[in-house]
């Protein structure tokens, strides 16, 4: 059937189509059904939505993904998409072959999965595991269907972190670290999904992150290295449609996870990266154990991939830094520069930086480049490099001016500092949209606490969200204090 | 926020609600989010799609699902429902208990899942299991949700098939023989979903099938059955949402499966239920094995919510009857009542409703009800209750004028007749919703075959439809025909 198009103006993530009850009577096509676009030798796939009034008869609504598509198109009923029986295949707890994995990745690539099959597909990987040899398989798949850079350089450095740790903003100094002595290192990282800030989000309150790669390879050029924005690159373009299913779950399977990584590794010519896994309770690995195991994996199938992987396995428990929020994760990693801000962040930034030299066998030491000003110095390069004011001060950056500060309510000892709880508050107050909100801890585990000190301090740029924030807070109790005396964590 | 709303023209089964970017950003809501809204102390959920054009600031736009919601509402963001942790615990392969099973029916009902996590949920149950118990446990909460039927008489006879084989429409003629003899059989049928036909599509050939519950009382009392759908009764409302994540992943999990059945049985009233198992090949259970397990699990869980089940179980591996899709379906039935008919529909309907009759404590021949002629006097008193013309033959029924009918491309002897491709080809012929589509099939297994012998013929309402209908005949061979000599099932 031959249809016009109209672009719809409805933010979907899913290439959702809108067609006339009586195209779709004709097609045979019910909702959730598969369109097969083709549009001049170019294919692509629509899920049906069915409508009387949003568009007529002959036409096709687009939704956002497919805004790209301008009609005439030919559409036909897709069938269910191959990797299906794939997915179906992992539910069942069969090994999944090489190209078994590979028609997954490219079903998903091109749209052709629902978020049913997606799910699916998440929750097979998750309940029965990957293999190292499915993990090799689909980290190479995930590797192949996008985009590649290379580097002039034979030496290549790159950072990870698994994730779960409010604040832990390391990657600007670790990177200034890294370019300053002399190292390659064209990094990459991603906005906020669920987080209140991801790292691309914190390096915006200085400077663009969104480049071409023509532009990331100048700035390269110029100053060692980079802090851009990885979704204008893409790298490993399946990942963000699996995430996307993976995060209402709270679901990260180790085999799924180092494919991800890896592959984004893989994609952007990393050749020496250090993967920063936290562990401990609330984090995404629990165990120390679990967090060696991870570790031996990923390293053994990032040599499957020729990428040298080290790993740092790191304290998960409680946030690093004190800033929760765009802003005020910016203000630490300046403060950190400056020689100042918190020991923590100093701290696992040049621990991080000094593995990262060593591991590409450069003879350097990471806290003399941070105490001498030479990552700072680096630092201002790549900010004016990459658009924004080199000279920017910790004290030019001032956070929302709606704020509130939690007090502890008796006195004793400071028994835990729950990442997840302080994410979700400085998201209500705002963050990431807001980049000025967030949250400033007082605190860490172990402090001790007279009746009235200060736990933490909300900030918000209004005052609904700072007062949602703080009915949030009532509930949370995310920095916890106990009495000294009380042995036990809670009674029951 | 408080918000005016408006009804969106969208087909869509998922509750989306249409939120202003202005709005959204307000609230924090980002895509997919849920919403809560609150209307006069009544309390639902939407998922949120943001928008610039379609709807302005202030104003809610509410899809299908919610198109009884009239503003103004109060809308809040609600964070993740509590059953997804529950969810995660399945996947985790970890037993739940009763009120978790109780927490994840209660989401579902409310439709607080996301597609995401309503397959995470079907792919754990699917992946690991459940148990007795869990079985059980479910059982009790998908019933106690619905509304619940209760009937005078102290036997109500109920059947149900797992499905999976096409043709197979027993059901009218079951309940025509068992309602003559005298017992209450007040049956609801479902209509087709991924099938050419379900028993409600067929019946509705004949008569209306979408009644109230005064209406199908009195339709009981005028004549022991009827032949409803069950749809217009809200007997398990999270069965529908269930079976749409199945679906697409072509997955039925036995422990959902029982919990399914058993708790619409339960809460239609019925107290003897005959469950027919199809196995084999290709349909849902495939060995004797498994139809003997799942046979014996379902009798338990009948047995702990007060339901006696007696199974049957019968060959699934091709077709019962001639037609398929809801016209050919019911000229067979229509057929079989008058003394002729297919002989493989004929067969297995006397012998449920044998079997029924003998597990309801009554001493009748189920065969000798049909061949007098009283089960089709029953069956047009049910058809004029319900609205329909009781002197309808089978002649008055004309399949699609467009048809074409596929022969045999060598001799030799029909080696299998494939359920699942005959049901697709029947739906790109047109059925259910083209109501005269759909095939009759002219050969079963074993039958010897000489070139240019029939096969089978496909019946379209258009020539667009039977042209594409041929396509995939071409592509699925769905009645296979090999040598005599051919001792092989293929060469590999």
């Amino acid at each position: 059937m031959r249809l016009e198009t109209t672009p719809i103006d409805i933010g979907t993530s899913r290439p959702l189509v809108l067609l006339n009850t009586a195209d779709a009577n004709e097609l045979g096509a019910h909702p959730l059904d598969r369109l097969r676009i083709d549009e001049n030798g170019t294919t692509t796939t629509g899920i049906v939505k069915v409508t009387d009034e949003l568009v007529e008869q002959g036409v096709l609504g687009v939704t956002e993904p497919l805004h790209y598509v301008r009609g005439p198109v030919d559409v036909t009923l897709a069938g269910t998409p191959r990797s299906v029986q794939y997915v179906r295949k992992k539910l069942n707890d069969i090994e999944l072959e090489s190209h078994e994995l590979k028609a997954i990745v490219q079903d998903i690539h091109e749209n052709r999965l629902s978020d049913i099959e997606l799910s699916a597909y998440v929750s097979g990987v998750y309940a029965n595991g990957l293999s190292l040899q499915e993990t090799k398989h689909l980290t190479r798949a995930m590797t192949d269907i996008g985009q590649q850079l290379s580097w002039e350089t034979p030496v290549v450095a790159d950072k990870h972190s698994i994730g779960g740790v409010a604040g832990n903003c390391v990657t600007p100094i670790v990177v200034s670290i890294v370019a300053a002595a002399g190292l390659t290192m064209p990094k990459t990282s991603s906005r906020a999904v669920t987080s209140p800030a991801g790292t691309a989000d914190v390096v915006e309150v200085f400077c663009d992150v969104e480049f071409t790669m023509d532009e990331i390879e100048s700035i390269v050029a110029e100053t060692n290295g980079c802090l851009v924005w990885g979704g204008g690159v893409d790298l490993s373009p399946v990942d963000d449609a699996i995430i996307r299913a993976e995060n209402p779950l709270s679901i990260d399977p180790p085999g799924q996870l180092m494919a991800s990584v890896l592959s984004k590794k893989r994609s952007a010519g990393s050749t020496h990266v250090v993967i920063d896994i936290p562990y401990g309770e609330g984090a995404k690995v629990e165990s120390l154990a679990d967090a060696r195991e991870l570790a031996d994996d990923v390293k053994r199938v990032g040599a499957h991939l020729d990428v040298a992987v080290t790993c740092a396995i790191t304290h998960g428990t409680e946030p690093i830094g004190r800033g929760i929020g765009p802003l005020l994760e910016a203000r630490d990693v300046l403060a950190v520069l400056h020689g100042n801000g918190p020991e923590s962040l100093r701290l696992k930034s040049v621990r991080l930086a000094e593995m990262l030299l060593a591991h590409c066998g450069v003879d350097a030491s990471a806290a003399d480049i941070l105490e001498s000003g030479q990552a700072l110095d680096r630092f201002r390069r790549i900010v004016a490099a990459q658009g924004g004011d080199p000279d920017v001060e910790p004290a030019d950056l001032e956070p929302g001016s709606e704020s509130t500060t939690v007090q502890a309510d008796r006195s004793g000892v400071v028994t835990s500092v729950d990442n997840r709880g302080l994410c979700e508050l400085a998201r209500r107050a705002g963050a990431p949209k807001d980049t000025r909100a967030g949250l400033v801890i007082h605190k860490s585990t172990t402090d001790p606490v007279d009746t009235g000190d200060d736990l933490y301090t909300i900030y918000a740029e209004t005052a609904s969200k700072r007062s949602a924030a703080e009915s949030l807070a009532e509930r949370l109790e995310p920095i916890r204090v106990r009495s000294k005396t009380d042995a036990l964590v809670e009674q029951r």
